[in-house]
């Protein structure tokens, strides 16, 4: 595939999510990832959604990708991985620490031999520290890293994010890492070797709530849609659901007070500025909710719109799907899959030179898919 | 800073959190990056908390960065403006497309004039598609973008990610096409412009949800802290909290069956497989809970630790910091602040070649801080 990532070959060992939302980032870019698996393949081929048997999900993150059935304690196919490493200019692993360095592969055996290889290893603490060796899932982290402390309404049961965000930042920096790296390594011909802990990205994009304790404040807690510092930033019921509107600063609050047609909004003291509303967030939700109950979502968003105030409808997956700015960019695209058929998923956020993105992007390799090709070019068929 | 990206010098003309974010990712990797703001300075400045009149959180996100104010619409400052990305590497934007055309100063205009310019535009929807000129903030693409409708209670009022994951996540893979534009700038010589929706990325992050829907399931609705797909995998409540578990195989399941010491969950046919436990997992949960129930967190998270089931609790903010691996990782970093002091702020998630990040870290820039150096360093003073 074309793009600023050609000509680059990724061996891929990891697993599920982290590390294959990292490679599929890097397949976007045009970066060729050769999915290393056991012979059960990849845990998450056996997760739903499944379309004739096939994993949806495992095709929709794995994309782009091939694959070969390689047991790194059988000796033979410790010769094919070898050489694949040779040839790549990536490795990504997101086992336990420790696993890697009992199969004798860890980053200093395997950089020591080739000095040009981008190591990354992904985990869920890091390669250092008490809790280096314990197991962790998406949920772990985004528990025992604060966002869930952040999310939901005060006083009601625990909230996940909806999304493996856990997974999704660490594949994400991971991405940032190896990308940075390679241009390092275009300059001075030098691998480098990075460890990347699902926790501390959680803790990395803590934001305004780690901001706030730390610098002397009490401790956050969730705020069901509010933010914590600008007002009014929310969502608001209305005669048949709900609207966000984002108000960020005095202008679009005057704005905003206008296209509502309020006078409580134009005249109370109490909403004259940001620091204002924020103190009596309670009083402004009332006020704007008295009005926009009184019409259907639909409307306020024409209202919102035609003002130029940021707001939006909460969209659920399919009206995302169904919307005309998505589908303008062309982030729902088609991929084949041998036994799935077509199959629809989310595409690459990243627009290079004003080009339209593909709408047919090739789909994920079934298990060992590629052992013949791959042994041929290795010189090992 | 030494890092990957060592000598590359980033023009940032970002505001608030975006883009500010992108430029915090390639600063920590070493990146030079000027802040161009107006005379009143990047928006955040004015965002709260404060430590002695200077914003804590704008510190926390532009830390390691200089500032020089331009005026863009100034003939002298644009001279000073040319100059400067005559001299860069990268420029990041975040105006609501349009902007820099009014200026002159398009990707069209500045990438002829320096083609190897890496040219990076960040947006609410993009440069494309029929919103294209709308205004949008972090909580208007969470809502538009379907996260907000996996997030929370099914019944309840709508959740916003406690987290700004809409402005996060639009800077990390702002910051992937970058540094992977620097790599093949290295090679060919030519930059590359990338245009970032924050929309797009949002949809690029629904992961199982999109997959579920498109491959011919149901609107998935929120979950609370249950992940779609496996169980046991969320919160439960203790005798003096919650605790999260994630089982993420059977076998898990099995240890934490033994750890929990309980008939029903070795013997019970609706727990026999993932499949049936997700099926089941209301009951499931009701299980869980009569046992968790009777003894605080601390004694779950010292059985499941024993026991190697991934577990952990749900951390506070206070306790995220005062965590013995966060500590351990070096993710709280201290920074000087010319009118604050010592502030400390969460650090970067990327470790490299092993070396232990620095305890302390360049401060955030003054409005206008670096404007003699910059100019002398120009030729301009």
């Amino acid at each position: 595939m074309p793009g600023p990532l050609e000509g680059i070959t990724v061996v891929d060992l990891s697993r599920v999510l982290a590390g294959p939302f990292c490679t599929l980032a890097l397949a976007d870019l045009g970066a060729r990832v050769i999915k290393v698996e056991s012979g059960k393949g990849d845990d998450s081929r056996a997760f739903g959604p499944f379309v004739n048997g096939t994993s949806a999900y495992f095709a929709s993150v794995n994309r782009g990708k091939e694959s070969i059935v390689l047991d790194l304690k059988d000796a033979a196919d410790r010769r094919v991985f070898e050489a694949l490493v040779a040839h790549a200019d990536v490795l990504v692993e997101n086992f336990r620490p420790g696993v890697m360095a009992r199969l004798g592969l860890d980053s200093d055996v395997l950089t020591k031999r080739h000095p040009r290889l981008v190591y990354a290893a992904i985990s869920g603490f890091g390669q250092s520290g008490p809790y280096s060796d314990r197991p962790a899932y998406d949920l772990v982290v985004q528990a025992m890293g604060g966002l869930m402390s952040l999310t939901g309404h005060p006083g009601q049961d625990p909230v996940r994010v909806g999304t493996s965000i856990g997974d999704i930042t660490a594949g994400l920096y991971a991405a940032i890492g190896i990308t940075a790296a390679l241009r390092e390594r275009e300059r001075t011909g030098r691998g480098t070797v990075l460890d990347i802990a699902m926790l501390d990205c959680q803790v990395a994009i803590l934001e305004n709530a780690i901001s706030r304790y730390l610098s002397g404040g009490s401790v956050p807690g969730p705020l069901g849609a509010r933010h914590p510092a600008i007002a009014p930033f929310e969502s608001y019921a209305t005669a048949d659901g709900h609207v966000v509107i984002a108000a960020g600063n005095d202008a679009l609050f005057e704005k905003l007070a206008t296209a509502l047609d309020d006078d409580a909004l134009r005249t109370d003291p109490r909403f004259w500025t940001n620091d204002l509303r924020n103190a009596n967030v309670l009083a402004l939700k009332a006020v704007i909710e008295r009005i926009t109950r009184q019409q259907p979502t639909r409307h306020w968003l024409e209202v919102m719109a035609k003002a130029g105030i940021p707001g939006g409808p909460i969209n659920t997956v399919a009206d995302v799907v169904a919307d005309p700015q998505v589908k303008a960019r062309g982030m729902i695209v088609s991929i084949d899959d041998p036994n799935a058929g077509t199959l629809r998923v989310a595409g690459s956020p990243i627009r290079i030179d004003g080009a339209p993105p593909a709408e047919r992007l090739p789909g994920a390799p079934v298990l060992d898919g590629q052992r013949a090709a791959i042994l041929a070019e290795l010189g090992l068929a």
